[in-house]
C-alpha cells in the first residue's frame, strides 16, 4: 500500500538534507562565535501557552492534539513562548545577560505557498536582560554576520529597521489613543503589501478623524528620521525614541554593517508584543517574503509569570532564505556529497575479509571509507571509488600474502605497492 | 501566568543541549565515516502509515492529530515507515546500495520512566538493497564504532545477536506452525524479562503441545550455535540460517569488534517485521533497558507498495545511552561550554564603540568573541573574560589614540601593547 507524504512538508533526501545542514550548521557556528549558547524545548507545549502570547485565534494556525491525560497540546509554531517559560523557570540561577539561540523545527497549519511551508526550521537569537540598544544592534549584527558568511552581499539583502516605541510616540503626538494602537499597528504593518488607496481605506476603520489619518499617512511616508520633526511635534519622549534609533544606526555602522541596514518607518511587525526596535530582513529586490525579522519585546517574560526583564531577538526561517541562496547560486557546493577518504577494493573474493578488516580499521581511525560489497571486476570497483570521490583506493590482492597492499592515488592515478605496516604508520 | 512544560518532555538548557549535541554530532560523524548519507522526513505523517507496519493498536502509542483538511496524522514514533515511503518514491533513481542514516526527533505517548521519555532522539542506520549478511555486519560495526568513539569499552556494552530466520526454522523443526509465529515471538521476546515459570505459563497460551513446549524451552537455553543440533533436527534450511549467523560472527571478528558481540538466542525482537539477523545492544551489567537494537527486515518496502528490495538497520535512542554515558563519566567534557577566543574590554565608556567595532570584526573572521555591555571597572571585565574561558583579552584604552591596543594572554597573564594594524595582521 502506497502512502503519500503530508502536504506542505518536505522529504529531505540526502541532497536536500545537505543543503539543510549547510544552512543550519552556519546558523549554529555564527551564533556561537557571537557568544550565544544553544537551547531547545519540546516539540509540543500546552496549547494555552501559545494563546497567552498571541490570543485565542492562534489556535486556528496550530496543529493541536490531545494527549491521553486529556491535556490540550500544540506542536510549536514558534519557540519564543518556550524561551520565556524556560528562562522564567530558572531566572534566579541563570547568569545574565542570557544570550541564547535555537534552531527549532516548527509547524503551522497554513496553506502552503512559495517560501511558506507547514513545517520549517527557524533560527532564533535572543538576548535577555540588556536594556541597552547595543543588544538590539548585536542581534542584528549576528543575523547579517550569518548572511555575509554564506555569501550574500550588500546588494543582495537589506535589514529594514524602525522602532515601535517611536511609532507609539508619533501616534500619541498625532492624537491617536493608546487603545487604538493594536488595530492601527495591524493596518500599518500591511501598508507595503497593498495599494495606497486600499491602505487609506483600511485606516478609516481604526482612525475616524480624517485630519489625524492624513498625518499618519504623511508620517508613514518619511524616508529619514530627520523628516519626522517637519511633520509632527516632537516632544521629549519622542526625542528619546528617535535618539535610540539613531544610536542603533551608529552602532550598526561601527560594526561594519551600515550598508546592509536602512531606516524604514513602514516596518511595524504585526504582533502586539514588540516594545522597541523592530526590523525585517528582505532580499534587496523585494521579490520574496521577509527572510527574517525581530525586535525588542520587553514585557514577554512578565506576561509568562516571570519578572520584569527585558528581551530582544529575531527569527529567520529556512524556506525564504533557501530560495534566495538557491537564486544566488550559493547552495551548489553544499548540495554535493562529501568525498570519501578511501575506497577499499579487492582483486578476488578470497580477499574480501581482508578488505573488510582494513575498512573497519580505517573508519575506527576517523576516516571516511567505503568498500565493495560484491568485489568482482577491479576496474568496476575503481569506477565506484571514483564516483564516490575517493582520495585514494586501496587494492587488496595477491601482494597481501607478502604483507603488502596497492594504494592508488585517485587524483594523479599513480599506484604503488606498500607494506601493510608502512601503510598504517603513514596515516 | 505560569505554564508548566508537558510531562515526559525535556527542556534543553545550554548544558543539556551541549550533551545532546555531543551525542548527536557523534552519531552523524560516525555515520558519515562509515559511508552513510543523512536523510530526514517530516515530523508527522498520515496515521495509517504507522498502522501498516505495526497494526491498529499502534495508534494507542501515538500523538494523533487531525489537520484542517480532516486528515488523520500522527507525530512520528519511529522513522522506518518514512524511510520505506521515501525510498519507494525514488526507488528507480536512487543508486544502490542505499546507505542512509537519520537522527529524528520521535514522540511516543507512553508513560515516562527511567530511560523512556515521550519525546526523544533516535539514531537510525539502514542499508537497503544488500542481501549479504555483510550489510548486517556493517550496521552493527557502525553502532559499535560510535560507542567506542564516545569512550565505551568491551567491558561496558554488549551486542546480543540472533537470527529470526534461524528461529523460524527451529520452530518449524519442532513442529510449531507458521501461523503461531507472531504470538510465539511476542512471548519469546519477553523471556529474559520474567521468571522462568511465568514465561513457561505464557508459552502455554500459544503452544498447547507440552512436548513441543519443552523443546522450545530447551532450545531457548542454548548458549552457542553448536548446541542447537544436539537438541533438534537440523535440516538444510536451518543449516543455511545457522551458517549465516556464523558468517556474521566471522565478519564481526574481522572488523575487530568480536569482543563487543555475543550470540544470544533469546534476542527475538517483538515486531513482526524482522526477517533475518536481529540484535540488541545492552550495557554489560544489564541494568538498563536496551541502548539500541535492529535487524534485517526484507519485506517492509514491499509492504509499503514498493518492490521486493531487502533492508537491514538499527535504531539507538538518546535516553538510555545518555544514562550510561553519564554513569561512566563520559559526558563531563561535553557538558562544559566551549571557551571563547577573545574578550574585548574597555577602560572607559568613550571606547565602547571601538570595542564593539573590534568585536564585530573578530567575529566576522570566524572567531568566538564576547565583549562587555556595560564597561566600567576593568578588573571586573577581565574577571568576566576569565569566567568565559577567554584565551585572550583585548583592552581598549588610551593607547587607541596612538593606534594601539593592549592584549592580555589569559593563561600566562602576560599583557603587551601592540599596534592595531599589527594585531589584525597577526591573526
Amino acid at each position: 500500500m502506497k502512502i503519500p507524504p503530508v502536504k506542505g512538508t518536505r522529504d529531505f533526501y540526502p541532497e536536500l538534507m545537505r543543503v539543510r545542514n549547510f544552512i543550519i550548521d552556519g546558523w549554529k557556528a555564527v551564533s556561537l562565535r557571537n557568544g550565544f549558547e544553544e537551547y531547545d524545548g519540546p516539540i509540543f507545549e500546552l496549547l494555552k501557552m501559545y494563546q497567552i502570547k498571541s490570543g485565542d485565534e492562534i489556535a486556528e494556525q496550530l496543529f493541536n492534539l490531545v494527549d491521553r491525560g486529556g491535556r490540550e497540546l500544540a506542536i510549536r509554531p514558534e519557540i519564543t513562548p518556550t524561551l520565556a517559560r524556560m528562562v522564567n523557570q530558572q531566572i534566579n540561577s541563570l547568569p545574565r545577560p542570557i544570550k541564547w539561540f535555537s534552531v527549532p523545527r516548527l509547524c503551522r497549519a497554513e496553506r502552503p505557498q512559495k517560501g511558506r511551508l507547514r513545517e520549517f526550521f527557524q533560527w532564533n537569537v535572543d538576548i535577555i536582560g540588556v536594556d541597552d540598544v547595543l543588544a538590539d544592534a548585536e542581534v542584528i549584527f549576528t543575523a547579517v554576520d550569518y548572511l555575509r558568511e554564506v555569501g550574500l552581499k550588500e546588494g543582495d539583502i537589506l535589514v529594514k529597521i524602525s522602532s515601535r516605541k517611536m511609532l507609539a510616540e508619533i501616534l500619541l503626538s498625532i492624537g491617536v489613543g493608546q487603545e487604538q494602537f493594536d488595530s492601527v499597528y495591524a493596518v500599518l504593518d500591511k501598508r507595503s503589501k497593498m495599494p495606497a488607496e486600499a491602505f487609506e481605506e483600511m485606516l478609516v476603520g481604526c482612525i475616524s478623524d480624517s485630519g489625524k489619518r492624513a498625518k499618519v499617512i504623511e508620517v508613514m511616508a518619511v524616508e529619514s528620521l530627520e523628516q519626522i520633526s517637519s511633520i509632527i511635534e516632537v516632544d521629549e519622549k519622542l526625542t528619546t525614541a528617535i535618539d535610540e534609533v539613531q544610536r542603533l544606526f551608529e552602532l550598526l555602522s561601527v560594526m561594519g554593517i551600515a550598508e546592509f541596514c536602512q531606516f524604514d518607518i513602514g516596518i511595524v511587525r504585526g504582533l502586539a508584543y514588540y516594545t522597541g526596535i523592530v526590523y525585517e530582513i528582505y532580499d534587496k529586490k523585494a521579490e520574496l517574503r521577509a527572510i527574517g525579522g525581530g525586535g525588542r519585546y520587553d514585557n514577554l517574560l512578565k506576561q509568562f509569570g516571570g519578572p520584569d526583564v527585558t528581551a530582544t531577538g529575531f527569527g529567520m526561517g529556512d524556506c525564504v532564505l533557501g530560495i534566495l541562496l538557491e537564486e544566488k547560486g550559493l547552495l551548489k557546493a553544499a548540495s554535493v556529497g562529501g568525498a570519501i577518504d578511501y575506497f577499499v577494493a579487492y582483486a578476488d573474493g578470497q580477499y574480501q575479509n581482508k578488505a573488510v578488516e582494513i575498512t573497519a580499521k580505517l573508519r575506527g581511525k576517523g576516516l571516511k571509507v567505503n568498500f565493495s560489497y560484491k568485489g568482482g571486476n577491479l576496474g568496476k570497483q575503481l569506477k565506484q571509488a571514483s564516483s564516490q570521490g575517493a582520495g585514494a583506493s586501496i587494492i587488496v590482492g595477491q601482494e597481501i600474502e607478502n604483507g603488502q597492499l596497492a594504494v592508488k592515488d585517485m587524483h594523479s592515478g599513480e599506484q604503488k605497492v606498500v607494506g601493510v605496516e608502512e601503510f598504517w604508520a603513514s596515516l
